[in-house]
């Protein structure tokens, strides 16, 4: 039998604010600017390019803008058999700190959401990443005091979130994650015995690609939550 | 009038581990690698350069390693005019790689003296830097369940100090920081009213030197610590 949900797990990027579509948008400035220099090479040749560079670097460099900003350097030169010239290096370098400074932009129904979900719930924001890019992201959001804790880690595994519930006294049938990538943020939740809700977004980077059975369920937009765990709460009867 | 020290925090790089000598010595691979392309300048001005330049990306990429290696590529191009060959700055991402992946050296004395600290003390492990590279060093160093918590901040000023002690039910009179920066372990803690003790380390990051005013106890190892505790609490009454 399953209890009431207590508290409420949400991911950041993608999921409280746009995060995807600026790494696409850079990317498509990559291409810009070096695409000329990979002779024979179509632009998306160099976006798997680009791609499997980052794959390859994830294990030294982590996730993050920094670990994609040198991805773009190793990737231009690997792409172009060292042609490109050296002058438009330091370009990609700019593009990756114009990524870093870009003022967060809350997701639509999030403002608003967030409190209300604040009044019923425990939450806590869970992500992946820069931890100062993350910091300063959630400094701007306005969001910070809504949740009992930031936790910035380096992976989303099973692992990670039995630690976070412990840390937080809080039983897996107690808890439910909500977040854009089912990799992240639905199967390692379902793998400890907690819930999850997938609420997609726009862009999905390829890394964090996978497919749950179905049975997850899936909102269009966080504005949806609130009603989701009012209507879970009056279905599931919570044993006392 | 002043009470015990309940709860000691720690600084990792330099502190527990070696990590500065591992930026020298890859600095020096970097001259190596650069200075024969930056015509006209000695040696000690490409080193400068290669300084102001992470000085200038400090507010864009925080520390770490990561941002030392964007800090190389940039450095290495502006100080050339563009003359580097492209062929050689995959070469200084490799050693930024090579630096994620060295092996953690404790310094002498810290895999004696962090259990015999923990049988009195509580501890906190407080550091800034890459959180992969950090979480990395922790499980690696065998220490970590010495430590109350890991706590990974993005900088050390007097509020980080004191949001971190808020979590702990610490006031700042139970609490000593022991550390090799002056700027960063001792005068942000003696702001707040609470202790430091300094254990200088063989090298010290240009970015991290301040002075303090010559009260602050200094240390030349870390076995020294135990003893310094003991006797800090045996002339100093606890008022009941």
């Amino acid at each position: 039998m399953m209890t009431t949900i207590d508290v409420v797990g949400l991911d950041a990027d993608d999921t409280l604010w746009h995060s995807e579509n600026g790494f696409h948008e850079i990317t498509e400035r990559y291409l810009d600017l070096v695409a000329p220099f990979a002779a024979g090479r179509s632009r998306a040749d160099v976006a798997g390019n680009l791609a499997a560079v980052e794959r390859m670097n994830l294990g030294h460099f982590g996730y993050g803008v920094k670990a994609f900003t040198l991805s773009m350097v190793e990737a231009a030169i690997d792409v172009t058999d060292g042609t490109i010239p050296t002058s438009v290096l330091p370009d990609l370098v700019a593009l990756g700190k114009e990524l870093l400074a870009r003022p967060v932009q809350l997701l639509p129904g999030v403002a608003e959401t967030i409190p209300q979900l604040a009044g019923s719930h425990r939450l806590l924001l869970i992500t992946k990443g820069d931890l100062l890019h993350h910091e300063r992201k959630i400094e701007q959001c306005g969001l910070a005091h809504y949740f009992e804790e930031l936790e910035i880690v380096t992976e989303k595994d099973p692992a990670t979130y039995l630690r976070i519930l412990h840390e937080h006294e809080v039983r897996p049938d107690q808890f439910l994650m909500v977040g854009n990538s089912v990799k992240s943020d639905v199967l390692p939740v379902l793998a400890i015995g907690a819930r999850a809700v997938h609420i997609p977004y726009e862009y999905l980077w390829a890394e964090e690609h996978a497919e749950h059975d179905g049975s997850v369920p899936e909102l269009t937009s966080i504005s949806e939550l609130p009603g989701w765990l009012a209507e879970v709460s009056t279905t599931m009867p919570n044993p006392t």
